[in-house]
């Protein structure tokens, strides 16, 4: 017998049958003779609706209103979830946020979870029941509801699992797993059957959305392992857990693509102690994160610069850097779209040659690096972004991931 | 400066743009410089919509994930008032029922009050804000959400106005007020400026249905006056209060009818002392409640009785007849459909001539009479259901009712 919490997301609960089919999958699971906990979001659509309803009312609500606007979502579903659990002949009861004394933060719209005591879902598991909890919802310490921001659900699941002291946490979506590369885009990638922590964020850093990084943060910091599958089949998915030697063996895992990079490049700066401070604390001043860097010295005392932003904080980004210099210094800003090519893997850590094999493929392909970066299991590269699928196929081959 | 409590329907809060006029609505009350709480329904037609995904996933749903359900129909609509007051430049917080302390007894879908503080309410007019609380529902002493039966967004209202010592409740709806009778079939039926308590549980005891008995029995207890007006215009509604002296000036305030009655006759009862208590004991141990009643000796030793129930336990009355008595008895029970024709009046109690009028305005109408009942503010007769109509406006006349 083990402890399981199982999280479904809203296209597995977005209609009245899929509810029924998620009923299914639950009663399967108690029936094997596991404790089973049931985190859901609201049916997807519902969210969507209730947003356009408060825009008519209202162009820029409140979000403590939202907030107990949108809870209503999964207060639905879990209401339904058990009611098909019952008709299933399996005893289950419900639980907002609040009653699962899921206790975030007082931020509005983006909650972080402070404390998670699951309030009697222990009691009600020992009694044998299913315990059905809101996802995304919480209560705060002045008995406000708070929403914890998109994937909040993900991580109420993990802070639950985390709380019964649950012994598996599996993360329901509408794919099998983690893939070592985006299966649109390279047909042969293949399931990844095991992921470490820090694998998977630098993976999501990428621009792999499968999970916000948020909830895989919680689970890294307090060890809980998560699987995650598709909701769809019984195909076991991908888990992930505290990095393990055998990981190691495995030099890369994964390939990710982020195509919503722009490169920036600032010239005519003048070549002086304190310019790229100068530059860099501006942007950053605005909020505006700055991933990949080269500087190279210009002509006639004068330095380039070129860096790579969130494309929607381009031009926060060139306002900043205009700001941050003399109209004299006549320095130029252009910009210009790329994509990121991202390898990670925990075998980085101990072999070497992962960024040669990378840029051989990627030269044999003809795709030109515009600039790169290393962490301790990511190397990441700028091209052009009309390359973006061709380096990715390209990666997937040289580091044989294809199944 | 006044304390008012506003409460709004489904049907005022059916739509955006609905929502958004009950904010107006708010705003003139409050612009006047009064403190306001809002107490509202779901939208109309949203309570039917859950319970038609629950009864597809459940025909027979458990009460308490019932009320999980049903109560987000609140909650959505205090979050959309609260935006919509937002818009109108004016401070409001929504509550939910949990929040607003609304602590009910045990039962679902059919709780009642046990107690209720407001919460922080008081301290948010003393802040300056409107708060906008969720009708209906409430959260148990075991932190369960239960809710409080059809009207219950009425009782909560009235629980409310005691709680936090409001000077007046309003109770808006679609219709005026509260009528001499049913201005559908009496055209020239009156509005009633004021009317006492007990007059109004009469009436609706006897089919005018503006507002649930609980309500207005809670208002009674605790001394809480109230105003039933309507939400589409500005007319001053109807007042109902204690009892005060100038009432009982008017002989008779209203006249109901209730459609709904069967009259059952039951003959070849044994004439000896007892069967009478057996007769209502077996009825009255299956739920059944008799109203009006009369009895004859019959002859050759036999009597019979002729009573009247809700029309919707005639079935349940006959069996619990039919198992009363032994089959040697060879007893008759006889079933025809009636209505209850009800004049009522706080002037009763001083006045005398109620029933020789009303009798005599129905016997030149015609109508015979086939039982009454009289209580110390009500006059009931039952009556050949065909004649309903024609006996409310037979008895609104002789009492000179119209307007």
């Amino acid at each position: 017998m083990a402890r399981i919490v199982q999280k479904y997301g809203g296209t597995s609960v977005g209609e009245v049958d899929r509810i029924k089919r998620v009923a299914n999958r639950v009663k399967a699971c108690y029936d094997a003779g596991n404790q089973v906990v049931v985190v859901v979001s609201a049916r997807s659509g519902v969210t969507n609706e209730l947003i356009a309803r408060a825009k008519a009312i209202n162009p820029q609500p409140v979000e403590r209103e939202m907030d107990m606007l949108l809870s209503v979502g999964e207060q639905e579903t879990i209401a339904l979830t058990a009611m098909a659990l019952h008709t299933l002949g399996i005893p289950a009861v419900s639980r907002t946020g609040a009653q699962a004394r899921n206790l975030p933060d007082p931020a509005h719209t983006r909650a972080r979870i402070v404390d998670i005591s699951g309030g009697d879902i222990d009691e009600q598991l020992e009694g044998g029941s299913v315990v059905i909890v809101a996802g995304f919802q919480g209560m705060n310490q002045n008995g406000h509801i708070t929403t914890l921001g998109r994937g909040g659900s993900d991580l109420s699941a993990i802070a639950i699992a985390e709380a019964i002291k649950a012994d598996l946490c599996q993360i329901y979506t509408d794919v099998d797993g983690i893939y070592t590369a985006d299966p649109r885009v390279v047909p042969i990638a293949s399931k990844i059957n095991e992921i470490a922590y820090e694998e998977l964020l630098e993976m999501a850093s990428s621009g792999t959305k499968v999970m916000q990084s948020r909830a895989v943060e919680f689970a890294q910091k307090y060890k809980v392992p998560f699987e995650v599958r598709s909701s769809f089949n019984n195909n076991p998915g991908t888990l992930v857990k505290e990095e393990v030697a055998s990981m190691e063996d495995v030099l890369v895992s994964g390939v990710s693509v982020d195509k919503n990079q722009s490169k920036i490049t600032v010239t005519n700066l003048p070549d002086r102690p304190g310019t790229a401070a100068t530059l860099f604390q501006a942007i950053a001043a605005d909020g505006v994160i700055v991933d990949m860097i080269v500087q190279n010295i210009g002509r006639g005392g004068k330095a380039n610069m070129t860096f790579t932003v969130p494309r929607d904080d381009v031009y926060r980004a060139e306002k900043a850097v205009k700001d941050a210099f003399s109209s004299t210094d006549e320095i130029e800003f252009i910009a210009s779209d790329i994509a990121k090519i991202s390898v990670v893997g925990i075998g980085m850590k101990s072999h070497s040659g992962v960024a040669a094999r990378f840029f051989d493929a990627l030269a044999t392909s003809g795709i030109s690096i515009h600039l790169f970066r290393t962490s301790e299991i990511k190397f990441c590269v700028g091209i052009d972004l009309v390359k973006a699928e061709d380096a990715v196929r390209a990666a997937h081959d040289a580091f044989e991931l294809g199944s």
